[in-house]
């Protein structure tokens, strides 16, 4: 039998709101050019996204209630996200940024699902991320490789080497140090050395249209308005920055068409522009990330579905 | 700092195949009459099924890891899916399956994730229900009143009623009593009669269905195929014994469709069916519950999405 402590039912509780973020994430349609619930892309479905949300539980309850390495927990929640499904890479670069927002959030456990957590959930997450270690650069790695994800070449380091281990300890780069590196290339790394900007961000708008709007719409009208702000990384990845900017430049106009004439009005355009990039393979998924971040936070903060 | 015992990481994982179980129920679409990912009802979206199975976590879990009341624990995880939405009832007879069985498989959590697992569960999950108490049966009158779910009068006795209470102490009617009384009107408490019998086949189909069909498709069929072979009693409820027996007869009709031609060429007719069941607030909400059961089964004895 196990009587739950205070600070058991505190951690399963920070998990829960992540797993509830990557589940509405994943959800809200129509959510041009990713795994939505109206569209799989060949071996990634959205039942693989449930399955990954359900398994990296464990890892995300260790990293509500300790001070685990930040490194290590990303490799866990990878490692459990993919023993329950077959679809390959789902939440990579989500984990990146939930893993320091749930610790985060344990060490302020008390002010959960209030809306005074934000700054204390901002500032901590910030500590953690500015105070990881070399060891968190190498687990990290072990994550990177076992997900299989693209990415460009990362600065002078070859993130797809095996040799990188070896240069990250020559060189005692922390993962900070390599999110620094990074942050050129990917909004995710990005998150890290700005102190979570965007996500808190996104946080905010999604608790602000909630008034006014469904939450699949309020998730849908932020991601658009992140596609708009900035190209994706994930797409400049794998088909470069010109893509990714005539991506974010569409996501703009549907933006200002929206702001004109209404989400209704507009749906026509996100769905036309939804099948354009699903069948071009073009699929902006760190902007997803941020958003899955964003519902995370305002969660936390105390939104109810 | 939580260092997870083996006890708990088991009884995670048997609350974790818990919350899969649910989202794959509620995804699966074209279901028809159902929530699922293509349509809300008026005051209960997709969206507040995903809460409410992420929600309900704890309970689960300690279903998973204990002997509490088996009543309790049906209150609990009520209790805790309503915190986390306002869309009303959206898993009560689900809870009233999956406690049963999450206390079964925590009692043989080595053989979770194993085909072995499925006759040990089903006997095990047989006594549990037959051994409930009295309190077993005041806990969920609780739980019942505070999901609100309509259901026709109970034998002679009313379950609408606050003095429900007082004759279930003075009769000394145990949860199995009572489930004994409804197993007429509630398939669900059939299934707590007859030993989770089409909770175990529906999990057989599923399975075997899953060997040349996608798992949305395992999910779809084998939940027409429930609907054809009893009348869904939640409709029988609201809509009357005629309702449910063509709703019935019209699954049957599908399923023979089916069998001839296809699921691929059976769809359009399955679409205009979900069409006609939605827009009539016609629900087979009981054979939801049932084949949730079964994807719980499926997923504790080890099918990998």
């Amino acid at each position: 039998m196990w009587d739950m402590s205070k600070e058991q039912e505190h951690a399963l509780r920070i998990a829960q709101c992540a797993q509830l973020a990557m589940l509405l994430e994943v959800s809200a349609t129509p959510k041009p050019g990713n795994v939505d619930r109206t569209h799989d892309f060949e071996d990634t479905s959205f039942e693989h996204f449930l399955a990954s949300a359900v398994g990296a539980l464990p890892a995300l309850v260790r990293a509500s209630s300790s001070s685990f390495g930040v490194g290590a927990l990303i490799r866990d929640a990878v490692a459990e996200s993919m023993r329950w499904h077959r679809g390959g890479n789902t939440h990579f670069g989500t984990f990146l940024l939930f893993v320091p927002l749930c610790m985060a959030a344990g060490r302020h456990a008390e002010l959960v699902f209030t809306p005074r957590l934000g700054s204390y959930l901002r500032s901590s997450a910030s500590h953690i991320v500015r105070t990881t270690t070399v060891d968190d650069s190498l687990d990290f790695l072990e994550a990177f490789h076992m997900a299989r994800v693209k990415v460009k070449d990362v600065d002078t380091l070859d993130i797809n080497q095996e040799q990188t281990a070896l240069e990250i300890q020559n060189r005692g780069i922390t993962l900070f140090d390599l999110m620094q590196m990074s942050a050129r290339y990917d909004l995710v790394a990005r998150e890290w050395v700005c102190g979570f900007e965007e996500s808190f961000a996104s946080a905010k708008m999604i608790t602000e249209l909630r008034a006014r709007h469904t939450l699949n719409d309020a998730v849908l009208v932020t991601f658009l308005h992140n596609l708009a702000k900035r190209p994706d990384t994930f797409i400049a990845a794998k088909q470069g920055d010109e893509v990714a900017m005539e991506v974010s430049q569409r996501a703009c106009n549907i933006v200002r068409h929206l702001e004109a004439r209404g989400l209704h009005d507009s749906l026509a355009m996100i769905e036309q522009f939804d099948n354009e990039l699903v069948s071009a393979h073009i699929n902006p998924g760190s902007t997803a990330d941020i958003v899955g971040a964003g519902l995370l936070i305002a969660l936390l903060e105390g939104m109810v579905v």
